[in-house]
């Protein structure tokens, strides 16, 4: 914390600080007085206060903590990161700015981000999948938010010079790239005193993982693709609970692990941990709502995700394939029959990727350091187990296999055929 | 030529800049008065002047021009570049003193390199190759300097944050990759005013690359694979005009190419300009010298530097598995029969982009903008074009079928398989 200029906000310095910052007070409406400021923070990373006035409102995020609080000083975490995390919230919304809330204002110094308040109803989207509620635009719109963000801020958009600037400025967020290396790809598969596991029910499962030279072989390659290739710019933590929806809103936050990296670590990130919410509805089923109908709209929603993006992001290359994107110039890929062989390769390779990224989040959140809320609030701990092995077991199978899938479809006949 | 401070240097100036820079007159033996100069410049990039006192000698290199004078100031060039050639001299010469010119002094306003000069009786390998020289140890020096400075520049041997550090640098060399993805992987395959071929023979072998569907699918993913993937610290440039050599010595030169990119590239560059040097054969064969013998020495060179190559590779990785790489944690991979199938994986990979980037340079150097003088010296047009066609179709159908190839013996034997 001995970043120069730099002090964490509390409520009342907050008020100071707003009252200092000519743009937040505009943002307010210059109405002060009556400010209701509500400390929102997940614990992890970040302090988030919620300030709304009488005629106007935003959110504050401030990284409060050089490392992250649920591990302790021992994983010392840099606060540039609050930098990345502006600069992509401003990067993606400039692309996709109706899925990404507007940043209104953006202090380095003090790793404080002002960005729009995402006011009720809005919740994070795994809650909503918890409570079995459905939202008939989140396809439409996740597919909208990563085709956009992913086709724009790779080759097939701008050139290699563009790219390459890019690129470089984001190797500087290489803590929280550690981060995900270390949680998503290594610890899983070593013993770890950061894993943990539904003990003694899944001990064997643990082990299992550790012990699967097919899947170690699989991660390897996944771990380099994710820390040499530089395709797009990539939120890097994109799960349900990165997104905030209502009915008919679906905003995408906390880009904090941004870099360039593999589209399919974001597309991944989203599938992967729809499928968790699927393995996981059995522990949430009651008497009155045994899921079933709710477990078919995951399954669709994972399907149209997917097919949606694949129009989206196929119909964006179609529109910009004479521009400036590099990576497929229009001079040489110049007949309608090689454009289109070259379109299905790409989106077919990019599945595969995607499916192992995804499959590769499902197991680091069932045997990693980090849990999701779909499981973690099966009380439970047998049933809890039974949700988390079903799923596993499913992931560890996409990991290895996922090039035998042609589509999408394919994967969910394959979680539909599963033996109960 | 605006920057700051920058004055090319004629020999007259170089001598008062030599005499006003220490470091230089000490390689001298601070003995000035009767010095020898001379410029070797291939007239492409750069000035080279030898300089040769009575106690000492060193190289100049001196980048003159922000442009390359043999396409004019159409093609403007940085001369930063210098600055990437110096770092990657001296970041090589780290990891294989022996194989790379020891850098004495690097003047970056005057993107100025002073550098060991290689003493007659060096002779740029691809002039050796055309006059059907025998290098004994070519094969065993190259894959030294290949696989040290590969393996050492890469995650099997850095963490990720000295990898992401190294990787942001080398994206300011953006110029000189844009060059590379120009010449090599978009203007061959297009109508462009630089390419060129031996004309009438090759115009229908030229058009048939323009329209290979199959060919440009492949070559979009090297492509891409040359932007995105940021493995190893490349040379960039690694063709036979690249390698100084005598009959014990070997020396690797003009890095200034030099990214963090994919290793094949450099693979491939030396492999297929070894092949490039086998199908000009023919052409420089005579009465006394038929060349058939010489063409079994090169073919026996190609294997030789693969094999050479993947054993002190994995020589090196089996040495660093416990230390600070980051891609293949010891306590991942830490059974002997997982660690042997990661190495075997890792290899055949590397094999297949090998094999794909030096096809792509043969193909670029037959139908593109720059050729090879294995090729130019045969004056016979029709001869060459002969020789030229053989070598194109090879590395075509290499191209396409790379990963059939399990190893470098069975691409040889394709080679002597092929009728004459």
């Amino acid at each position: 914390m001995a970043t120069e200029g730099f002090r964490a906000l509390d409520e009342k310095s907050l008020v100071e600080y707003i009252k200092a910052t000519p743009s937040l007070c505009s943002k307010l409406g210059n109405q002060l007085d009556d400010l209701q400021i509500k400390e929102v923070g997940d614990g992890n990373l970040n302090f988030v206060y919620i300030v709304i006035g009488s005629a106007g409102s935003f959110v504050i995020k401030q990284q409060a903590l050089p490392y992250i609080r649920c591990i302790g000083e021992s994983w010392p975490m840099t606060k540039e990161r609050a930098y990345f995390e502006a600069v992509t919230l401003k990067e993606h919304g400039r692309w996709c700015p109706d899925r990404v809330p507007e940043v209104y204002h953006f202090d380095r110094t003090m790793s404080l981000i002002a960005m729009r308040y995402l006011e009720p109803p809005h919740i994070i989207l795994r809650k909503g999948l918890i409570a079995g509620v459905e939202y008939p635009l989140l396809a439409e719109h996740m597919s909208e938010y990563m085709s956009r963000t992913l086709f724009c801020t790779s080759l097939l958009y701008h050139s290699t010079t563009v790219h390459r600037q890019a690129v470089a400025e984001f190797c500087g967020n290489l803590e929280l790239c550690r981060l995900t290396e270390q949680v998503v790809f290594s610890d899983p598969y070593k013993e770890s005193q950061y894993n943990r596991w539904t003990s003694p029910y899944l001990d064997r499962d643990a082990e299992a993982v550790r012990e699967d030279n097919a899947l170690k072989l699989e991660v390897a390659e996944l771990k380099s693709m994710f820390c040499e290739r530089a395709q797009a710019l990539i939120h890097g933590d994109l799960h349900t609970g990165s997104v905030m929806v209502t009915h008919d809103s679906t905003q995408v936050i906390d880009p904090e692990f941004a870099v360039y990296g593999p589209m399919g670590f974001d597309i991944g990130a989203f599938i992967g941990n729809l499928i968790l919410a699927f393995f996981s509805q059995d522990g949430h089923a009651d008497p009155v709502n045994d899921r079933k109908a709710y477990k078919q709209w995951i399954l669709r929603m994972i399907e149209d995700t997917w097919n949606l993006f694949q129009k989206k992001f196929t119909t964006l290359w179609d529109e910009h394939k004479d521009g400036s994107g590099e990576a497929y110039l229009s001079a040489v890929y110049n007949n309608p029959e090689l454009f289109l062989l070259a379109q299905r390769k790409y989106m077919k390779d990019l599945l595969h990727d995607s499916l192992g990224f995804g499959a590769a989040k499902m197991i680091r959140r069932i045997v990693g350091v980090a849990h999701v809320e779909d499981f973690e609030s099966i009380h439970d701990a047998s049933k809890r187990a039974y949700c988390e092995r079903r799923a596993l077991e499913f992931a560890k199978m996409l990991l290895k296999e996922r090039r035998r899938f042609q589509t999408i479809n394919e994967v969910v006949l394959a979680i539909q055929d599963l033996p109960s």
